[in-house]
């Protein structure tokens, strides 16, 4: 039976847990697809330590920059479009075990992929393949269907303190 | 400046999120050093993982099995007293950039390890050695002296439904 897992809220450590839980199941010798929609840079250390997992696949599908909420560029569109393709296919083509859908919960929010499709492409997912999605404000049709929610809630966090996002930490 | 990341709760992804950070880390070429206390078993799939990460370093020191609360056993104490010098070792000797000690808070709350050891090691630590401490019921001296911290929520669990800890999910 699949497992879809949720890890949301406003905390530090959604994307951070995504990728842990595909380094645990490529140790495994699990087939990992991980797409990163609104994200797009080579700088990711994430995308460095996959090239040396040769279970775990990362794609981008976003800009460098931030998208606008409310406001979303024809090219931020055009890209979630081609990530929402992507893993569609990578749900269903039987060559993965898991699929990480990394800050599909936010596109969703943005507007740049419909909730409808994405519960319908999860509802329709094969048996095999654990999804996670992650993203702060899931939307409830999203934690309705899923089998584990996370909320990461933010306690304390060293922004709070004049300390910006860091190579290592943060990306 | 170093960053104090503390990840805990009863929801899940916590060692899950400090994998990742060992993964991102690593990919940015940082050597990591991840001690699980409480933990000794070669099926987890973080183990077989790292053995593919040069810059990813995990040792286990614990038990398979779990430790009673309130009634640890010699050789669990044992083990975690080895584990904390390791961490101590791997904090200060100058090869680590980063030093992850997971399930580090449970440690503390089961009397494995000192509240006040663990805060004067965090306390005295390299300007350059970044640490994440996982586990649930992070004690409120950890807290206190961490520059994050995140609480992760539960809000809907697959083992409610009755499915068990699955390998490649939840090792």
């Amino acid at each position: 039976m699949s497992i879809l897992q949720v890890y949301t809220g406003d905390g530090k450590g959604k994307t951070t847990a995504a990728l842990g839980a595909a380094l645990r199941a490529s140790g495994h010798g699990w087939k990992v697809f991980l797409l990163q929609f609104m994200k797009g840079s080579p700088d990711y250390g994430e995308l460095k330590a996959a090239a040396l997992l040769p279970n775990l696949e990362i794609v981008q599908k976003g800009l460098p920059t931030f998208v606008e909420r409310g406001n979303p560029s024809e090219e931020d569109c055009r890209l979630a479009a081609e990530g929402f393709a992507l893993a569609r296919e990578a749900i269903s083509n039987g060559k993965y075990r898991m699929v990480i859908l990394d800050e599909a919960n936010v596109a969703m929010e943005y507007g740049l992929l419909d909730v409808k499709e994405v519960v319908e492409m999860l509802l329709g997912r094969p048996n095999d393949v654990e999804v996670i999605l992650t993203g702060r404000g899931a939307p409830p049709e999203i934690v309705e269907i899923a089998d584990t929610v996370t909320r990461m809630e933010e306690i304390k966090h060293h922004y709070q303190r004049g300390i910006p996002a860091r190579e290592g930490i943060e990306y």
